[in-house]
């Protein structure tokens, strides 16, 4: 297997984006990815596009943007993994240069969730499970489910809804550095709290918003990277991913995601690294409840420790383990297709220690980074570890 | 890049199955193929599935279906390349194992076309091209496109309308020979030619049908195959990929596939093959005018030869390169999502020597194989080689 490295990243400002369309915004993300790579777009031979789509008017999303973007002529395929999506197409763009396939490719996450009307995006996300079982015979949507989880955390650790009142918190106060972020604000446990109920334990705060956004990877192999000279690229060293019962009944417990688990575990084996080794993480926290599974899930902490983690300001910028110190999913915002490249992104920027607000730049020492990015309630996962040499 | 191997098959019935559900479905392609292999469904560590969507009640069709087969905690994604997904997956699951990040992959392509209308349907189809400019503006739909470049081959090469009824009786002639095709009867230039107007010049009987249907492939490393003791390992020797402009205006000329050239010249190049060393053939006939447009971009002749190609039966069985011999998407059945498997399946088949209708298998000499599979109007195109040593 060929050594691959991230050498270009871009990043649309994440929000509602009414003001382009879904070709202009997946230039936003594109251009700078390839500006930042040093290389044209006729050097991309492969593009992995990640959309959940089934929103658009355009039926061919990855043609039509790929078109927009001059990429015309480069393989190409549409990815979807869920909200997982942006991180498969990363796995895909991977799998092309470390097999020798191609030099260069490059993976590109966009999604323009605002394109539907809310009610309708509601729904569509709510399928996002067994539609047939769940959402049709329990009107599951997807705050639901998450909310099932949270209340079987919470009674069988003692997590508080203070506690991811405080990942909210954590949120938006990075989201607050991140002009990226669709929030910038900070907020507090009290303004959590008294945010209106979604779905018990769940309320407005806990949630990721629905968002419009776009981001996008280069990739290429070690003897490309040699020969551009690339300054500072970010080596993949390891790549993890699994996947669970449509069904959720069919799950052992609700307290953690073992589809997540085993992602992790496969990743960290490749890379040769552990929990303890990372500099800084980016998790999937589409709810509050998420991102302390996350920390059990990813062994960042033993199983019923996460809401500690967050209590002790452990995932902080300053922490043991910084943690979607970005604004993560909660405050950047979650445009689906988009989420995984956007970690990538991130954690590329730190790994440089290029991060435009010093005040969320993490320290570095090990320089090694994981994100980690799940589709539905764990029926996907997929777990990328990134690190500088 | 480590070699990789087909090492097992699976095929449902395509037709109007609404007697199976989506998973019901996936499972009639899965099953036979793992047990082809000689597997069991715990040694598949990655599955890419492909399938169009947009039209099923469940949102995550690929979770749903893996869970049914009993593939639950394998890496999972869905690729989505329109008409050419299948291949896609196929080229997914192809990079897993050649990279060395798996020793066992699947490819599976599904589609369940009848589970909606046809008016929508068609529709839905329509706007796999450019669509707010093309399908909005001009109320383009598929057969439309195609008879862009039907029109513009007859007027610069002479290519005729009995032409392009000849390929749909060769088709059907060898779709009546397979139990799996949809279309199982032979038909006549004469019923082909006085068939209903669909888009002049093509009419009902030079259009590929609507239809349901499933294929599987298991794929596995050089030494996985000898751990396995793998009878007849079918070797992957060229694969190829390009894109083309989802704006038809942008075209150079109407009467051939770009991405259909660019595809097959980096395959041939991987493989070191030419046209003239393959067995049998799987082209991308979603109209009649497609199959003769594909002789000549995949260099079976000279441009503007391609008629001939079928006049002469040149393309039949005991031709020079016999094409489509399972009755191709116009009489076996073109399941958008499943095709590009389909085809893997059918040329997999035959380059053991086990095609069940005898009538119907090809003479081997060199024992290579080619699958040609468009997505959309050449927005998508892959390329696959395949070789039994």
């Amino acid at each position: 297997m060929r050594k691959v490295a991230v050498i270009g990243v871009g990043h649309s400002k994440f929000g509602v984006r009414k003001d382009v369309n879904l070709s202009e915004l997946t230039f936003e993300a594109v251009k700078p990815a390839i500006d930042d790579a040093g290389v044209t777009r006729k050097d991309i031979d492969f593009v992995s596009f990640a959309t959940v789509g089934g929103m658009y008017e355009e039926a061919l999303p990855a043609v039509v943007a790929a078109e927009y973007s001059g990429l015309t002529g480069a393989g190409l395929v549409r990815c979807e993994a869920a909200c997982a999506s942006g991180s498969a197409a990363f796995f895909n763009s991977y799998l092309n240069v470390a097999s020798g396939q191609v030099d260069i490719s490059m993976a590109v996450g966009i999604e323009k969730m605002t394109e539907v009307d809310t009610p309708t995006m509601m729904e569509m996300i709510g399928r996002a499970g067994s539609y047939l079982w769940e959402f049709h015979n329990f009107g599951m949507t997807f705050p639901a489910y998450y909310a099932l989880y949270a209340s079987a955390h919470m009674a069988r650790f003692g997590t508080t809804e203070e506690d991811m009142a405080e990942v909210a918190v954590k949120a938006h106060k990075y989201g607050a550095m991140n002009p990226n972020a669709r929030f910038q604000r900070e907020t507090s446990v009290d303004e959590v709290l008294s945010s209106y109920l979604v779905a018990w334990p769940l309320k407005l705060y806990d949630c990721s918003p629905i968002c419009d956004g776009s981001a996008a990877v280069v990739l290429a192999s070690e003897e490309k990277v040699r020969e551009l000279g690339v300054d500072t690229p970010i080596w993949v060293s390891g790549v993890g991913y699994s996947s669970d019962t449509a069904n959720l009944s069919k799950r052992p417990d609700f307290v953690g995601l073992r589809a997540s688990v085993s992602a992790a575990d496969k990743a960290y084996k490749m890379a040769g690294v552990g929990p303890g080794d990372l500099d800084v993480a980016n998790v999937h926290d589409c709810f509050t409840i998420a991102e302390i599974m996350a920390y059990e899930d990813l062994g960042f902490c033993e199983r019923s420790k996460g809401a500690e983690m967050v209590r002790e300001g452990m995932t902080e910028v300053d922490g043991e383990i910084p943690v979607n110190v970005d604004g993560g999913l909660k405050a950047k915002g979650h445009p689906i297709g988009a989420t995984g490249c956007s970690m990538i992104y991130e954690l590329t920027t730190q790994l440089r220690d290029e991060v435009e607000s010093r005040s969320r730049q993490v320290p570095l020492d090990s320089y090694t980074a994981l994100a980690h990015n799940v589709g539905g309630t764990g029926h996907y996962c997929y777990v990328t570890i990134i690190r500088r040499e």
